[in-house]
């Protein structure tokens, strides 16, 4: 493998997402950081779709960034008219290839694809354009078929060409023999653009990259139609640590690259996404903890630092000593070993239960067992919240803080808008405590199904999770909310006892 | 590749994800339908772990299930016995083979270890239970190490031997070559154990199998701790639409597994996880739609019945006249060319300003430029929710229900739940309408971030699904309701018109 380089088409291919739609600042805010990530080539959009995305891969092209600008286009000359009027470098100017493409959705035959393929070519290029020839659906095309289009391509001026398996059904190993051929037969680099329908995505891409390709088309997060497109992050990381290949991208960058897509797109990340998903560095069992506490080459495969994020340790039925035993050193208290097993069961309990342990649960359970006058500084004594389409959502909270009765009203953009903005102000004595992040998972099922909410607050650059769990949304910010404040502050008073 | 059998590990490594406890009648739910599917060994989970644990094996084990059940052990004579207690038929017996696993984790040395598999597999053979000897860190240990604990194994009487990649870090090349050195040298079946840590464990596991592999280790949507496990429905419809090889897995009960498993270990799969994403078989961009009407197979590698699930078409920026065109006929419009532009135009321009287009948002545009009374048979007047810690949830709704004012109260298990309850009572005089689904996305930000609330509406078999998105999340629930039901009725007087 050398001089691979990775044409991102998140903005494009990503975007193609059903339901998706970014606007014009989404777009550039991803645009630039594409590019502090290092990607060489930013396919920006497809010119011709509408007014809205001209506007969009235009002011991409006038930022100045290193990476070169591209917008996809069919073989047709408004196509190519437009990607000129937004300034890109270059075009990805696709093909279809395979005879059903050929029939069923241009309703044409072979010479009249090559034919046009040609004149695109040579038009884009007397416009100054680069030129990058794609065969669409190529992994189900005629392979003569396909390398005589690739080489009247590049009589015709084209510099890159592009293999698309549209559909997803490359094997690895068909890969690698059709990239040796193209490699050996071909003069100029050719592209892997691959989608993801049976899992594949990955491995194809790393198969023909070892095979001879010489790009790599990737999305942010693996999104795209359908199941979606290679991801970078893996194909990057494969490359890295798996080849010991120096692919040049910013891998410190990779996990706030993918927040940042999923935040724009509204498209999650799920917990078992390899690299970028939630749980990636996320470890509960017990005998596992142990061993990563040794060493944590032991159950990681790379450290968490190298994406740029950090680990996590979650208590759960699995919970081993080890695990507990750190977890709960580090909320300040001395245990013995007697009550450590006391603690490590009741934990098990809850977990055999099905409820989910969180730190709060954790620190609950301690104090019992500890037999630790639970000193919670903040404590609730009632709220009320109304709301309705015709009615402001109004909240009251009553708090006892310190021993005080706090009483405070509010008005929100919803009825739990309302109620945490209350909580804030009542709280406000205690100190400078901030919403750093307020989250809902995807509630499923019914209207009465159990909603978990987790905030992230801070107080003097200290942060704590807190988390909530009812089948009432308000209810479960307010206990989200209120444990947090309760730890954080005690956190404190613990500090100063210390001090 | 022949008699390849499936050893499902949701049970195991699915419930060592972080966060995730299953109760026993989850765990039975889940086991059931892995029988259905018709996987061949269940690991029911790890009989050391609680008491709780156990009563869950146990059931599993008591249940009559065609599959064999399976408990994971240590390499320790209390894991096996409390796997006996459990009435298992086999047990997969894991040992560190990795010189890092031996020596940080276990503190032992190799001879110790070799020691300790001998030892546990005679006693469990002693006791009748199948056993299947596992090599955990198997790609990282000495492989000639690895041979001769395998080979021990064998004469100590295992029935079948694994392969573990415990962190993920296994090539598809050289899982291939060590499985052809494997299947040669060893008589009896090896298993493969991936993790996708990389993105790789579906590529190496198919790798595996290829090479000689008897035996494959998997999870419903891949999920285990950190990034996962292999996914069972990548590799099951990998071998039978890329190799052609029939597995005997039932393919069309997959997709209800996946939602199955994913509902109750509240791990949500990504919209573009292949096969069981949401995405997997939705269509959004308008010439992909065109070529997918002429002919199912230009963008889709298989089709969603085979994995008992339908093809989604949905509209947004890229929508290109054949699918809006489709879309508005199906509402049962007439429409000529010049009103299909204009309603085109009007749904590009959402797109570009970032809004997701949904089913009722292109009524509402085709309505407009056809200029059709919208005529909503259910209006909101309003609607008043109260809510707190000591006050019984209640809401009041007054509706418009063709005309006649209908006004509702009730309660629920939250503000949204009771707001919910007023509206169901109050339509229940436009016919039996069935609140199937309700489904929030995760919220992320603020507590004033967008809700979208997703419910799926039913009539006399008719199913309809609405949106709403809101700052506001009591109101964008009343916002889909409300949406859906006037939908599902109109539709249903227009076909009547039509009768």
């Amino acid at each position: 493998m050398e001089n691979i380089r990775f044409l991102d088409t998140t903005l494009r291919d990503g975007e193609q997402t059903p339901g998706v739609a970014l606007t014009k600042e989404d777009k550039l805010a991803i645009a630039r950081k594409l590019d502090e990530l290092g990607v060489h080539i930013i396919e920006a959009g497809s010119a011709i779709t509408s007014e809205g995305e001209r506007e969009s891969i235009r002011a991409i092209a006038a930022e100045g960034l290193s990476a070169d600008i591209c917008s996809y286009c069919r073989i047709m000359q408004p196509d190519i008219d437009y990607a000129l009027a937004c300034d890109v470098d270059s075009i990805h100017l696709v093909a279809p290839v395979s005879d059903l493409h050929i029939r069923v959705k241009l309703k044409k035959d072979r010479e009249a694809v090559m034919q046009m393929a040609i004149e695109t070519t040579e038009y884009a290029r007397d416009h100054g354009l680069i030129v990058e020839l794609s065969g669409e659906d190529a992994s189900r095309a005629d392979l003569d078929f396909l390398k005589s289009i690739y080489q009247a391509g590049i009589e015709a001026g084209a510099e890159r060409l592009c293999f698309c398996d549209t559909v997803g059904m490359l094997i690895p190993e068909k890969t690698e023999a059709i990239f040796k051929d193209l490699a050996a037969s071909l003069k100029i680099p050719v592209s892997i653009h691959c989608h993801d329908d049976f899992g594949l995505g990955t491995a194809n891409t790393v198969a023909a990259l070892r095979a001879g390709a010489g790009e790599a088309h990737v999305t942010i997060n693996g999104i795209g139609e359908r199941a979606g497109n290679t991801s970078l992050e893996e194909v990057v990381m494969i490359l890295e640590w798996l080849y010991k290949y120096d692919t040049g991208i910013k891998t410190t960058e990779l996990f706030k690259t993918s927040r940042l897509v999923s935040r724009l797109t509204g498209i999650p990340v799920a917990p078992n996404k390899s690299l970028v998903g939630g749980n990636a560095f996320s470890h509960e069992a017990g005998i596992h903890v142990h061993g990563l506490l040794a060493d944590t080459s032991t159950y990681e495969p790379i450290r968490p630092e190298i994406l740029g994020r950090e680990r996590k340790i979650v208590m759960g039925k699995h919970a081993g000593k080890s695990s507990v035993s750190l977890a709960i050193k580090e909320m300040g208290y001395d245990i013995q070993d007697s009550h450590l097993n006391e603690i490590l069961k009741r934990v098990k309990e809850l977990g055999d239960f099905g409820k989910h342990v969180t730190d709060a649960d954790l620190q609950s359970i301690a104090e019992t067992v500890l037999n630790i006058q639970c000193n919670s500084r903040v404590k609730l004594e009632d709220f009320t919240v109304v709301s309705g389409n015709r009615v402001t959502p109004t909240a009251s909270v009553k708090l006892k803080v310190d021993g005080q009765e706090v009483v405070q009203a509010g008005i929100g953009d919803g009825p739990v808008d309302a109620t945490i903005q209350c909580i804030k102000k009542a709280v406000a004595g205690v100190g400078d405590i901030q919403l750093e992040e307020y989250h809902v998972d995807a509630i499923t099922g019914g209207t009465d199904a159990l909603v978990e909410v987790l905030v992230k607050l801070s107080k003097d650059g200290r942060m704590i999770t807190s988390r909530g769990t009812r089948t009432d949304i308000i209810m479960a910010s307010v206990e989200a909310m209120l444990n947090g404040i309760n730890r954080l502050i005690q956190a404190e008073s613990s500090d100063r006892i210390k001090e």
